[in-house]
């Protein structure tokens, strides 16, 4: 049985799927809940959605909320973790939610919020693919591409809890118009979204590819990585050719954050990652080594798929909250 | 009289120029010394020099080397300040110089090395543009271009002490050729040396341009920034626009490590800024503006030139040594 307020539990929300883990000290889960994200209705309605799960979580846990010392919450959008207000979260609609507050009203418990990559990279760091360094850049690759900075072992937030938007860094100057209305970021250049994009153009000009056959099959209307994963394992030319130039233009990424910020780690996240493993994280490694400004960095710098799959961010959640309770 | 130990001398290792300041705890500066780097000699020769303008600035200041705490150098080139080793700085043909141990060999006192831009930033950050910030990053401007990151008040070095090497991102996938080797490097487009080329091209494509009479009758091979300067204000078209393409590239820049570093100011140093102020910054500032991925981060991070002009290494040197000393 853990001892009283050693839990905490973490909360990964994300545009499909809600997530909450309760974990001990030691860092082992000790009961996970997950519900679909119904990003539809008004925020209020999504964090009765949090705290249910949360209370499940709990509950699966052998514990009852007044047992808990903080519940943690991974958000995607850029977010203010002292005000505990999430500036913005584009796929569930969100404005200035003071989500802190509010979760706080229904729990009853110390609650703390951060952007879903921040924690998604201090899991990675503390537990799974990025230990034992103390310097560390997460790279998230889905619909968009998101990052985050591990500095001396700590979160490296900014001067507003903003840092590592690596995804709207510019890499090719007049390249194709991205979400943000820039052009050439490398969203606009290597996330899934960029990716489905060129497929469909190489379909409509007459390329063959069974891309749109296996989205149909499957009732999806976008490309997932399970999708992508699929028409790869058939040797879908489109898509190999596809994923190549993506992976390219992430091995630029790669090492321009290596030539600046100097890591010992890079650590590839994100749901790519999960299915294709080492056949997605080799190819950009290897033009991550051809960009590298310091040759010795190629032996020095690991550059590795993540680890801890969908967990990360719940994980990364209730790492830094034990790194920022009594901080604020 | 300054107290005894509370003095410690700063150098700058530029590749024109040598130059070291004698500064009290206040940052008064006592004395200045400067002499022209002889590049050509061994590394002893040139460490021989340093240690005679050390000297200089000691007597100049009316004390003697037993009354200085330290003297910290800045070099252009990566450097490892902990064991106190220049890795490479090619304007001077160094290649892992134990400079350290060789100064103090010849001073008697302890000896600090770190980057010049590295440097160069603490002291905008300490003294010049960038005070009251605690989070800065610096944008040096000249024959490559330079970067050092200020985060919570302190150098950002990275796991090795090389961070900051923003010269070398790529900002145009397949651009031209750089230094370094690579395509696109935001060297390749924006510095003094790429400058340079697009004059020299733009003039060999036939159209008109003062540049290289300017550069003959002042006895210069080089498009130093006084050559920028004279050209652009007499209007030389030419200039103009390589000028103007230049500024946008390093708008883009600026932007891209906004949006990644978060911080609260940027500050843009080096010989341009110098000779031009707010006629190099202000358009750099307008495209870094509209590439910003936080709307509110156009009132709240200044852009702004460095103000130390040809001091900032050796102040910043200075600065960095007292922050250091005690450390290692």
């Amino acid at each position: 049985m853990p001892k009283a307020k050693e839990v905490i539990v973490g909360v990964d929300l994300g545009g499909t799927s809600l997530r909450a883990l309760a974990v001990n000290q030691k860092n082992e889960i000790l009961a996970m809940e997950k519900t679909p994200t119904n990003a539809r209705q008004r925020p209020a309605g999504l964090i009765a959605d949090i705290a249910e799960v949360v209370e499940e979580a709990v509950r699966a846990a052998g514990l009852k909320m007044r047992d808990i010392r903080a519940v943690s919450v991974g958000i995607p959008g850029p977010t203010d973790p002292v005000q505990g207000i999430v500036h913005k979260a584009p796929n569930l609609g969100w404005h200035e939610v003071p989500v802190v507050r509010q979760l706080k009203a229904l729990l009853h418990v110390p609650v703390l919020v951060d952007n879903d990559v921040h924690v998604g990279a201090v899991g990675e760091h503390m537990l799974g693919a990025g230990r034992g360094a103390q310097d560390l850049v997460g790279i998230f690759v889905g619909t968009g591409i998101g990052g985050a900075i591990i500095s001396k072992g700590r979160l490296f937030d900014g001067s507003t809890g903003s840092a590592g938007e690596i995804g709207h860094t510019v890499l090719m100057v007049d390249g194709p118009v991205c979400g943000c209305g820039h052009r050439g970021c490398v969203e606009a250049l290597a996330s899934r979204t960029a990716m489905e994009r060129d497929v469909r153009a190489a379909i409509k000009k007459g390329h063959k590819s069974i891309v749109l056959k296996i989205m149909k099959e499957t009732h999806h209307v976008r490309m997932t990585s399970s999708i992508v994963a699929r028409a790869l394992k058939k040797n879908d030319k489109v898509m190999r050719k596809v994923m190549k130039t993506a992976q390219h233009y992430l091995g630029i990424l790669a090492a321009n954050l290596v030539n600046v910020l100097d890591p010992e780690c890079v650590v590839i996240g994100g749901g790519i990652t999960e299915r294709l493993g080492e056949e997605f994280v080799g190819p950009i490694r290897d033009t991550a080594h051809e960009y590298f400004l310091r040759p010795k960095d190629i032996h020095r710098v690991k550059i590795v798929g993540g680890r801890l799959g969908d967990n990360a961010g719940a994980l990364g959640a209730v790492v830094l909250a034990r790194q920022r309770l009594g901080r604020y």
